[in-house]
């Protein structure tokens, strides 16, 4: 994070961001410890530039209006401040453009009003800063730079709420090892034991022990958002799940007054948006939250796309009764249903019905838990993603090992013990093959092996449980010059080799190839195009 | 029909309503040919009773505000009127409930408002009458009464609109043979050749041949009236689809001005919506219909919401982007979908991502023509159905054969030549032993047969293209008191035998029972309980 303060030493130990941040003279004068505007190194593109700003902390602070407007020619960003504790308030930029932005605040506290300044913006530079991930080609992400998004997903409910900050390290850890580039993570606490009770709330407490919802402990967003910097550094997307009812009725979050809730979610999105690494979920099974109707979740969709700059991506996350996905606020589907990955073609029917990206957010999860949500075989986790994939969707992975002691990967993080990931890394790999478009299902939907890619370009097709000893291989006529050449990689997902066939595909050739496959199951083709 | 006429001449020439319909002797002294309140036959339940009144027809008298309020207890239906030609206005009335209703007229024309009078309505009677059709069960149909409605559908887009009466009396013959119970109808012509131009239009016509949008043509609709109640005598639901882009640009009625589009859905609604066979159909891919946006959708939706009184089943049909099928408006899906009846599990998707009815209105037609979407196989038409109703979903037939002169059932009506219609009527057959809630997809959904019933009492096997010679019957135990025994049926679907098999099944049995079956495809199982 990069900090500049308008007028005023240093508060974050961070670097600080080029900024001529000029307090009007006449106010200046007026603030405690201001003095002269100071210069500050560059911020880079997508990065956190922040404002720092302190004031009267008379009444609730917390209740203070603030914002700051960024200007670059005809583009203005208004980003919204929030209160840090200890008389500090800031507002963070994620600047999405090169240049000089002109930034000027306003706030209903006076010391904190009219200051202005300019931000130096520069290009992207850091390996891994392509900008946060946008919806590409209907179906697909992209990141800002136009670098195609693969989510590759695991499920960390609890890791940010842990006690142990050695436990929260090991996670990380683990995730620099493994493939994943998006992790689902609640914002709230979600159940835990008496040896785990988490260090920070979001409110802070009266002293009967009740919340004092109006007043946040910054100390429990600060803790949120070293680690969202460190994923973000890892080039890991944050999915941060805003609600659940998983804490066991302990906290009540999931049933605080309308202005409570309002009030959260704007505070929230004050503090995060800036990190260009968050995706907004509105809740894990929102259904599931009987204290909510769908118009409080249209509100919060709707806070959330008035509030957050950068338009961040935005779901919610069912457990059996579907939000309606065609409001124009949720970017993609966010999806619980072990139906849709476990037959060839039907992953394909959210996406028609949606049009929208699909995520298999929970398939189930590899485990061994006695729930039925929690005991997939490694071959099963890792037969979903390729259903999902080659339905020209994604899934989600998770672990639920009991066996394991004090190990539960979904709830608390640590390590994994399952056999799937490395699987799902090595379909990261293909995918990192496939056209920049993203993989297209292609018709018609057979059930017993799902084809997707780009016509003339490239084809993955999976065969999953069936184990075939051949294939006639018949490109389709008609979507690409015929006598198009295609090299074919045969595909152990399972043992993860990539077996190069010697024979060689071409559009419309009489008779059909025919390709001698292993028997086993779980076998793929890639079909590439030879330039 | 049934008419009544307040203080006036009968003007139809169907049998009277019993209605005391006493216009206020003042007023009825100043209408020309007003006499003494008559007393009239009583109408039947979910039949029409009809309002005639005369009034001065100076300016546009289908600008003329009509309608009349029937009121039984506490319960009022406010039933609009329209301007039928020739001086006479109607109000039409579908009485829910026996008993007698008191009726009140109010119009803007002063001699058609506050007439007032009584209906008596007696319990329905005629075979076959049991009311509208309604939402059951969430994902199913029944008629008003009680009685369970699986629609077994056609598509005759065209045929009332025949300049042919012959042929539209030769497609009412047809489906007097047919398993049919609900068909598919433009209101709007759709394309038609020289010698066979539509001979009426719903607007009148100005000299430069351009059309009146504010006046009606009341013989189009007229006519489309006698086919209505012939149908619903037959006991045949009529989706009557409002709006569609299939005449070839002829008409323009798929880009009228917004103020006429209102006009004649207001009117399709006022002289319809008292068939109790109706539901209501915006549009044919209503995506294909470029000079309209989901804005005006969602308006027709709330003006035939707020006009039909009776609250007709309500859809939009689309061609690939499809409506949103959230809004509380739309009663049910009518789905254009080859994928979602092609493979087991699929059709479930649609049910949980909607939680409404699920209708495959256009799985493609059985028929021989160039295109794709008229040229399935009878045995892959009823494969569709089949597929379907394992799913809990319903499909649609249709049939479109270019080899046998003059017939393309789906556009005109006529003769059907395929060989489905009567492989659905045993489908028919076969769902008529299926429990009263509905078929509920159970769990779970593999890709190689598909299952459905209500556990306990009733299960449904299909095994679709695949040709088992023996299967093993393992009954879910958990949901159904074990012990509990089944008779079983081999279905053979496409040859219509139902064999019974001497075995009978027993949940919670081991081992579990092995059934020998005919190793050919289109095989079901039907187990119902003993009791």
């Amino acid at each position: 994070m990069q900090n500049a303060v308008c007028g005023l030493a240093a508060w974050m130990s961070c670097a600080l961001a080029a900024i001529v941040c000029s307090a009007p003279p006449a106010l200046a004068q007026t603030l405690p410890g201001s003095g002269p505007a100071r210069v500050q190194p560059a911020v880079e593109q997508w990065s956190i530039f922040e404002l720092v700003l302190r004031g009267s902390t008379e009444g609730n602070p917390f209740d203070v209006q603030l914002s700051a407007k960024f200007t670059l020619g005809q583009r203005a960003i208004e980003a919204r401040g929030f209160y840090d504790g200890q008389g500090v308030w800031r507002v963070r930029f994620m600047p999405p453009e090169p240049g000089v932005w002109t930034c000027q605040t306003s706030s209903d506290l006076p010391e904190l009003s009219g200051r202005s300044g300019h931000v130096t913006c520069t290009k992207a530079s850091t390996p891994g800063n392509h900008g946060p991930v946008v919806v590409r080609n209907t179906y697909h992400f992209a990141y800002a730079d136009g670098t195609p998004f693969h989510p590759i997903t695991t499920t960390l409910y609890g890791w940010v709420n842990q006690q142990s900050e050695a436990l929260q390290e090991q996670t990380l850890a683990s995730l620099r090892e493994l493939p994943f580039n998006r992790i689902r993570m609640m914002v709230l606490p979600i159940a835990w034991s008496q040896d785990n009770v988490p260090r920070f709330f979001p409110f802070q407490q009266k002293e009967d022990q009740s919340w004092e919802f109006a007043r946040f402990d910054p100390r429990f967003f600060q803790a949120i958002e070293k680690r969202l910097g460190q994923l973000r550094d890892m080039g890991i997307e944050a999915e941060l799940i805003l609600f659940h009812n998983r804490d066991g009725g302990r906290t009540g979050f999931d049933r605080m007054p309308e202005s409570a809730d309002d009030r959260y979610v704007r505070y929230v999105v004050a503090r995060f948006s800036a990190y260009r690494n968050v995706w907004w979920s509105l809740a894990n099974e929102f259904d599931a939250i009987r204290t909510k109707r769908d118009a409080d979740w249209d509100r919060f969709f709707q806070i959330i796309q008035s509030e957050d700059p950068y338009g961040h991506l935005r779901s919610v996350h069912q457990m059996r009764r579907y939000y309606d996905f065609f409001k124009p606020w949720v970017t993609h589907l966010s999806v619980q249903s072990e139906l849709g990955v476990t037959g060839f073609g039907r992953p394909v029917i959210y996406r028609q019905l949606s049009r929208k990206p699909v995520i298999f957010d929970e398939p189930k999860y590899e485990g061994d838990i006695p729930d039925g949500w929690g005991r997939l075989s490694g071959e099963e986790m890792v037969y979903r993603f390729w259903v999902a994939t080659v339905g020209g969707t994604y899934a989600a992975h998770g672990e639920t090992f009991a066996s394991e002691p004090g190990v539960r990967w979904i709830s608390r993080g640590g390590k994994l013990v399952g056999q799937s990931p490395q699987r799902i890394a090595f379909l990261k790999q293909i995918l990192a093959t496939a056209p920049a478009e993203g993989l297209t299902p292609i018709e018609p939907q057979e059930q017993t092996q799902g084809i997707a890619g780009q016509h003339g370009k490239y084809y993955l097709i999976y065969f999953g449980k069936s184990s075939p000893t051949e294939w006639t291989l018949q490109l389709p006529r008609g979507r690409a010059r015929g006598g198009t050449r295609f090299r074919i990689d045969v595909l152990d997902t399972w043992n993860m080799t990539i077996t190069p066939l010697d024979q060689v595909a071409t559009i419309g050739e009489e008779p059909p190839l025919k390709i001698t496959l292993p028997g086993k199951p779980y076998i793929a083709l890639r079909i590439q195009r030879i330039d």
